[in-house]
C-alpha cells in the first residue's frame, strides 16, 4: 500500500486524490486551512509549510511527497525531500518559483521570452522602462498566482503608480518588469516525464484569462502543427534541463505565429483538466504515475474539448449535465469572489458540435461572454 | 451540501464516491466491516444492518441513501425509507432479492426466462425435476452472489447431492430449481432511470463467467440490433413496473437468438464497469444523477471496450498501464481468494485493435484463458 503526500489541499489535490484512487493508492493531505476541499476525500494534517512538527507527522505517514501547491516554501520542500522522494524536485519547484530564474533558464535554452529585467529600486524600474519600453507589466518574482501581484503600465506615466503598488516587495519577494505581449492567442502545453525521462504532451491547448484569471481553455489549440511541434519542443527542452518528474505546464503567448514563453507551472494544472474526459489519460492520473515511476499513459484526446472555469459562485448545474458531452466539476468549496469553485468540460466529436454545445450551454447560464471567445475560434 | 449515504461499504460504494465527488456531494457509508474499501475515501458507520443506533446516525447525517450492497435486509431499508429517501425503493429492491419474485415478475411482463419451479421440500424438488428435467440448477432464492448457493443437476441422481448441500435453507432463505440454458452467450443490459422516468441504457454488454463469478465483460456485445433492442426493451418495462430510480443491470442468457432473463441487479453493477471509461458518462455517475433526480448523462460510448474482473489478487499492473488504451482499478483491498479485488478496462477505437491489446495483455500477465473468449467474439 503507498500513500501518496500531497503539500496544499486545494482542488488540484482533491483531483488527484479521485484519480489515483483506481491505482490502489492512499493519500494523505497538508495544508495551512481545516476546510481545504481535498480533505472531503483524503485524511489531512493541518499546519503551516514551516510547522517542523506537522512536516514531520506529514513525513512518516507517507511514500512519496508532490505539490497541489507550488509556492510551498523551497526549504520545506528540501526539509521533507531529506526524508521522503519528493517529486517533482525542490530544484525544479524553486526554479518555477521565480520568474526572474525561470525566464533566465527560458532564454538559456533558447526558448523565446519577452523581454525581461528584475527590478529591486525604484531607479531599477526607470531604467528597465528604458530598455523594454510601455506597455510592459511589473510583477512580483515569487508568489504570484491567478494574475495577483502584477502592475500594468500603459505609459511611462504609470511608473509612481505601478511602484506605489509593488515597490513595497522589491525587497522580500522581488520584482521583475516584462514587456507587454500584445499577443493573439494564450497557448500551454500541459506535458508530464517520467522518473525515467519519458516525455509526453497532451495536445496544445489555448486558453483565455479575465482579469488575469482562465475563464476558458480549448483543445486541441487551432494551430498549425509546427506552432504545436515547436511549442511542445520547448517544453520538453525545459523538462529535460530540470530532470522534471511530474505534470507542468508551460504557458506560452502566440503573437503573429511566433512563441513567447510566459511561466512554468510545476504541477497540474487549470489548463489541463479537460484532460479528465477529454483524453485517453487524465494528467492527474499520469501525474501520479510519473511520481510512482509506474508507466505513463496515452495523451490523446477523445474528441474536442472545452473547460469553463467558475469563478467566485457555481452557476446551476442542469444545463451542463443535460449535455450529452458535459461534465462537472463541483469542488466543494464554499463561494467566494475571485475563488475558483469548479469547472465544467464539454466534449463533442466535431469542433462545430462543440461550438452548438458551448453556444447553448453559454445562453441558459447567461454567460456568453465567456463561451464566445471559444466559439470564435472554433469558427476560424 | 448533500450528503449521500451508501449501503454497503465495497467496490461499488467505492466507485460511486470517487465519480460523485465531482457533482460537488459528500458521501457516508454504512458496512459491518471496519475496513471496507469505500471507507478509505469516504467517511464510514460500522454497524450491523439491524443495528437501529447505527442506522439512526446513518439516517441522521444524509439527504438520500442508495445501495452497494443489494443484500440489505428489506426491513432495514424500509426503516430508512420511514426517515430518508432511498433510491431505488425497498419494494424495488425486496423484489430482485428474491429470484422467485423476480422470476415471477419477469413472466408477468412477458420477458421470457428459463422453467423454474419454487422448492419448499425433497419431495417438492422430486416434483420440480419431474417438469423442468435435467440439466438444472437447485439456488437459493435470497442472498446468493457470486454464484453463490448453487448447485447443479446433471442428472436426476444428482438430486440427493443437490439437497444435501442446500435442502437446509429451504425454510429460511427459499430454493427455486431452474432449468439449466445451455446459452451461446451470456449480455446484459446496464442501464439507468430518472426519478422523473426518464430511462437510459448503455450498449448492450456481453459477459463471461468462470465458476459462477464474472470474469469480463465486452461493449458493444457483438449481437444483432433486434436482438439489443429486446432485451433494452425488457430492461425498460422492468424498471417502469417497479418505478426504479437509479441504475440496474438486467442479466440475460442468449440461445439461438432467443433471450432468456436470469436476474435484476438493482444497483450499478460488474458488468457496467466499463463505463467509467468507455462511456460519456460511467453507470456510477449516472446512478447518482438519477438518485439526486439531475439531468441523466448520456450513454454513449466512446470507442470499444472490454473490462477484465481481478479475482484473488491483483496482477502486475504494468502491462495494463503501458497499454495506449489501459485503464486500472485497485479496489485497495486484501487479497482473498474467491475476493473481486480490482479490474482493468481496455478501451480502443476498433474490434480489432482491442482485440489486439487483450492479446498482449493476456499474454503479458499469463492470462490467455481469460481474454481469450474475448478476443474470439471480437473476431467473429
Ligand atoms: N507579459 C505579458 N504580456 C501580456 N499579457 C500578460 C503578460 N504577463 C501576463 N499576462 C496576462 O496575465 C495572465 C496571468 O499572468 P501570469 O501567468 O504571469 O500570472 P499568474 O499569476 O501566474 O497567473 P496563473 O496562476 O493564472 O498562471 C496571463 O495568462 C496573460 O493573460
Ligand atoms: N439457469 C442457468 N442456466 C445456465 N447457467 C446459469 C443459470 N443460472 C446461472 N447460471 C450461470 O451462473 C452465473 C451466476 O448465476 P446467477 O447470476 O444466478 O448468480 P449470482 O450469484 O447472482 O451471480 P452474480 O452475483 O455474479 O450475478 C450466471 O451468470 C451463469 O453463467
Ligand atoms: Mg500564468
Ligand atoms: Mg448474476
Amino acid at each position: 500500500m503507498t500513500t501518496v503526500g500531497i503539500l496544499g489541499g486545494g482542488q488540484l489535490a482533491r483531483m488527484l486524490a479521485l484519480s489515483g484512487a483506481p491505482l490502489g493508492l492512499r493519500f494523505l493531505v497538508m495544508d495551512t486551512v481545516a476546510d481545504a476541499c481535498a480533505g472531503q476525500f483524503a485524511p489531512m494534517i493541518v499546519g503551516d509549510w514551516r510547522d517542523e512538527r506537522a512536516l514531520s507527522e506529514f513525513a512518516s505517514k507517507i511514500d512519496v511527497a508532490t505539490f497541489d501547491f507550488e509556492n510551498v516554501p523551497a526549504e520545506s520542500a528540501q526539509w521533507l525531500a531529506e526524508r521522503v522522494p519528493v517529486f517533482p524536485s525542490p530544484r525544479a519547484l524553486a526554479m518555477a518559483q521565480d520568474r526572474l530564474a525561470e525566464k533566465t533558464l527560458f532564454r538559456e535554452l533558447g526558448i523565446p521570452v519577452p523581454p525581461f529585467s528584475a527590478i529591486d529600486s525604484r531607479e531599477g524600474l526607470d531604467a528597465a522602462l528604458d530598455a523594454i519600453g510601455t506597455p510592459c507589466i511589473l510583477k512580483t518574482r515569487r508568489l504570484g498566482y491567478d494574475g495577483k501581484g502584477q502592475f500594468r503600465l500603459k505609459t511611462r506615466s504609470d511608473a509612481d503608480a505601478a511602484w506605489d503598488a509593488l515597490g513595497g516587495q522589491a525587497q522580500t519577494v522581488g520584482l521583475i518588469l516584462e514587456g507587454f505581449v500584445a499577443f493573439e492567442k494564450e497557448v500551454s502545453v500541459v506535458a508530464v516525464r517520467g522518473r525515467d525521462g519519458e516525455f509526453r504532451a497532451w495536445p496544445l491547448t489555448q486558453n483565455w484569462h479575465v482579469d488575469g484569471v482562465l475563464s476558458a481553455s480549448l483543445a486541441p489549440a487551432p494551430v498549425s502543427a509546427e506552432l504545436e511541434a515547436s511549442a511542445v519542443a520547448h517544453a520538453r527542452a525545459l523538462a529535460d534541463a530540470l530532470d522534471y518528474v511530474g505534470v507542468f505546464a508551460l504557458e506560452l503567448f502566440c503573437d503573429n505565429g511566433v512563441l513567447l514563453a510566459n511561466e512554468l507551472a510545476p504541477r497540474v494544472h487549470n489548463s489541463g483538466h479537460w484532460t479528465i474526459e477529454g483524453s485517453e489519460t487524465s494528467q492527474f492520473q499520469n501525474h501520479l504515475r510519473a511520481v510512482l515511476g509506474l508507466p505513463l499513459g496515452a495523451t490523446r484526446m477523445v474528441g474536442e474539448a472545452c473547460m469553463l472555469n467558475w469563478i467566485g459562485t457555481m452557476p446551476d448545474a442542469s444545463a451542463v449535465l443535460a449535455e450529452p458531452g458535459g461534465h462537472w466539476h463541483d469542488y466543494g468549496k464554499e463561494a467566494r469572489t475571485g475563488r475558483k469553485v469548479g469547472h465544467a468540460t464539454l466534449r463533442a466529436d466535431t469542433e462545430a458540435e462543440l461550438a452548438q454545445t458551448l453556444a447553448r450551454v453559454g445562453k441558459s447560464l447567461d454567460r456568453m461572454a465567456q463561451v464566445q471567445p471559444v466559439i470564435d475560434a472554433l469558427k476560424r
